[in-house]
């Protein structure tokens, strides 16, 4: 099994500088989550960019997108903020030929209790047990998309009819 | 989605007690690590007993795959020490009707560094994306029973033709 | 023994909210963090207000200052904001009677890797041992008021000769 | 300054091993702890043996005793398991000249919550306040050698008349 790991940012890799009294975007944490969960499968990792998915454009989102496509692998997860993760989940949806998974966190990953690493296994799973197509693992559900929205006052996705 | 848990002790759910100076197998850790990941399916809960699962007996996996049967659940996660989860998961193969995951960790859920959200979040996210049958989530694959062992002397679980 | 506890926010309280995507000061961290130390002795814990200490206002000062004057304590551990830490400890050297400790964190306590408990470990043993006065405790050095920088490119305390 | 730390095992260097479903004494976690806590004190570690202290015989005890003697450092932090830890501070008494602090921890370090961070905390301000003699940091306490037990039932430290 190999797996293609692209990371744009948000919530999951937000680290905290008090230096300047200040969060703001970190490292690419998956390596690390990965060791902790002693995987054995072959993977990759691209980080086209670090933000704050508030902040995503559209030549992001492409970017996002192009990663996606131009890699090797059938499996891809991408790691990115939960505001408007479920926009790039769309834009990705024209992507032929690869099972595509978003997830992220609530909590950044750094946090003693974080969803970081439940999500992520959650990503990792699904990549490898779904037909092609784009999905969002959050919230303890594997969501098609098309068919998922972000509650934003009850800071959680839910399902709805495509 | 409704998910139905049998936990029955192993790893995941050890603990230590100073005053003895001894580590045990405790409460099942599974609800505080689903509090933690935010999910929001419905789900219960079963803890027939709380062993090392290299302590397990055949009346114990009668009584794991009586608990699994009986539920009204077709999503069934077992969480069980890695020793002897292969036995176990032989054991459920002949239950009809049911997506059944095991899972576990190396690590207890206790530990900063642990594998056990990541586990348990690859085994919710497989147990609502897999046909009816019987599987084990560990070091980041969902492998088929009958298609994995435990490599001891590397304490990890991997694939082999079935 | 009897300590009083003063809580004002800073880094040490700081947590994050993802449907705002941003972080604030929360609830006091200190009674989670005597609790996970299993301490046993007598405490109160006044929490005049929770801000970022670049925020605080001569006024604030003053209502940390009359707290602990007006503490029944001789034992007082004030949880700080590490930017203007030294000017409120520069404040509250007038206060006779009393062993007055200031500590915060670098990295907030909710983080799996903090200073957090490390420092507040410190304070409490500061504040037992030591003689009246005004003591700061960071980086693993118990400071006295007026013999302390914050060295604010390095991030970190350091002592000076008053 | 400059603090000599020796560490002897205890729970505070307790890890698991999957493998062979057993607990036992790992490596220091000390440095790890020091790191964590941004401290800027200059430190040695001498690590004679790592050991559950309920096994510590008396030549361990002389062990420790000449380890301590030895070091050039007039501030010495012991790490040591709860169970003897008075046995040991006994013990360390007739040294001259030194400051001599004993701590440890009821949970392991790298448990999620753990008194370990804490207690070292403690431990390394007490060490730096306090007159030349032994004390143990236990329990939110800088104990005098010799006005303290343990209270097995309890599973805390505890003040007595000397």
């Amino acid at each position: 099994m190999f797996i293609q790991f692209v990371t744009t940012g948000g919530t999951i890799d937000k680290i905290y500088h008090d230096a300047k009294s200040d969060y703001e975007v970190g490292d690419p944490q998956v390596i690390d989550l990965l060791r902790e969960a002693h995987v054995t499968f072959e993977y990759e990792l691209a980080s086209p960019f670090r933000k704050d998915s508030l902040d995503l454009t559209d030549a992001d989102r492409s970017e996002i997108a192009a990663t996606v496509a131009a890699s090797k692998a059938e499996c891809v997860i991408v790691t990115h903020g939960t505001d408007t993760m479920i926009e790039t989940a769309e834009r990705l949806r024209g992507i032929p030929g690869k099972v595509i998974v978003l997830t992220g966190s609530l909590a950044p990953a750094r946090f003693k209790l974080s969803d970081a690493e439940f999500n992520l296994g959650m990503a990792i799973a699904a990549v490898q047990c779904l037909d092609h197509g784009v999905y969002i693992a959050m919230n303890g559900h594997v969501f098609t998309a098309g068919s998922v929205v972000k509650n934003r006052a009850k800071n959680r996705f839910e399902g709805i009819e495509p």
